[in-house]
């Protein structure tokens, strides 16, 4: 599975990166490979300065060894040695009427002391951030994702939609981070699911991303916008970072379990703006966004 | 102590927004009042687009009640309540040349069921963050904490500046937030000062605040600068966000026990940029900056 999951990443970020650089038609994604002291690697992949996209990482890791300390309190477990590989993404456009998009597959394995298997489990999703909402960008993103899930169980996007909504909340702000998409995690093993039953699953996510968020980028590339409104994506752009500074999981264990840095903050938009108590206008188009952020919206059915 | 403590601070609000609109000389400080629905709230006096301050805040709170939950968990306490006030502050200066700063100055009671005190205690420091290094004025800055701290006990100046410095430092990148100053905490009665002597000192502190940072900002604030320079201030004020959002304490506390989110995350820099792996030149006076946070340094004596 570790060695099956692993062939896919790599063919799936060399899939996504030159869908991408086709997309921005101007900048190429500059490749660094780095090597995890304590055991394993990535291959970061990075663009910036595009025509469409400002900045954007779409990077593969592939890490081993023993489970840092925080890790192992986490997951209640001594001792342990554990594998995990996956990709993620992120990318901020410059225009602000194209939203920014969040992407994550991967696999985790546990062992005991003897290098048995003890545990092991997928996890990922997809999640769109609009500056500006097009009610249809939200609708075809959320299609995708739900026929993705349908054909490997009907209740599974309906779960992994909710569960999405929980996990990308700025708590402190009472506001999701975007307009949401698929979150799941420990996937493993049940009388349904086999490890095969759901890396089909995860796979058939990941092999539909391009088709969730390119359609949007083409259609909104283009539309003209003015300073007022790239300085809101930028205020946005603000909570992007206090979600993933304060609220996500993934980039904490990151930062205090000496991951490469420059990978992991890759997510972090180019430009941010924080502006004091900054309040859209009443029947805006900016509070017609915050509205939808405040109160989750079904998209599809 | 408490009537004592809340008078100063709001004395010294004043006297600091006063002498920093005169720096200014174009800005004025925006006054928000609020309340917290649990009990007390606070002043906010926020500047932006000044012409040498792009964005600052100085903000008094008085806030009071049952001690939220995380907050008991942190101290080890059940159903207590408390009372805590403080005056906080931070300048995000518009030219590079002239560096951020930063203060705190607070005091804080912790009652039993019967409404005596249980404990008490005062913290706070000042330190300071260039974006080029000036070592003229970092030890002046340094200097005047010193000459705070001498008055009061030779000891308070090398064990605050130490503080200072494993406080505010960003361990996922192994560098200092700045060049530092003071920062203490749980200042109790002991032997040797009793609160009242605790309230003199910590005043002495907060009073040459204007003291230890106006000079250098007249000193700076008409140095000319350049884009490539004005990137770089940008670029180091994510740190700046980094270190508020992952690592302090007092951010994450207010962001976790129902704060007024703007007058805590006012401390966010106007204009902030990520930059993927940025790299200054060798022997740049980036490099500098940089090499003096990897190893902070000993600015007086």
């Amino acid at each position: 599975m570790k060695q099956q999951f692993v062939s896919y990443i790599r063919n799936l970020q060399n899939t996504i990166t030159s869908r991408l650089e086709e997309v921005d038609g101007k900048a190429t994604f500059k490749e660094d490979l780095w090597k995890r002291p304590e055991g394993g690697g990535g291959r970061t992949r990075v663009l910036e300065h595009g025509a469409v996209f400002e900045k954007g990482g779409v990077n593969i890791s592939e890490v081993h060894g023993k489970l840092p300390e925080t890790m192992q309190q986490y997951f209640g477990v001594k001792d342990a040695d554990f594998f995990a590989c996956g990709l993620s993404l992120v990318l901020h456009p410059i225009n602000p009427m194209v939203p920014t998009v969040h992407a994550n597959w991967r696999y985790f394995e546990m062992y005991n002391a003897e290098g048995e298997i003890v545990d092991h489990w997928f996890g990922g999703g997809q999640d769109l951030t609009p500056y500006y909402l097009f009610e249809e960008d939200a609708k075809h993103f959320h299609n995708i994702c739900k026929s993705a899930c349908d054909t490997h169980n009907t209740s599974f996007y309906p779960t992994y939609k909710a569960r999405c909504d929980e996990y990308f909340y700025n708590s402190h702000r009472g506001e999701s981070r975007g307009v949401g998409g698929l979150f799941f995690d420990y996937c493993k093993v049940s009388d349904e699911m086999s490890m095969q039953d759901w890396y089909n699953f995860v796979t058939e996510v990941g092999d539909s991303f391009l088709e969730a968020y390119v359609p949007i980028v083409e259609q909104r590339k283009s539309l003209s916008y003015t300073k007022a409104q790239k300085d809101w994506q930028e205020i946005r752009r603000g909570r992007y970072v206090e979600f993933n500074l304060v609220h996500d999981k993934g980039t904490l264990f990151g930062l205090k379990t000496n991951g490469r840095i420059e990978s992991i903050l890759m997510s972090l938009p180019p430009k941010v703006q924080w502006v004091y108590d900054h309040q859209p206008d009443v029947g805006s188009e900016e509070e017609k966004l915050l509205n939808v952020l405040k109160n989750p919206r079904d998209w599809v059915g």
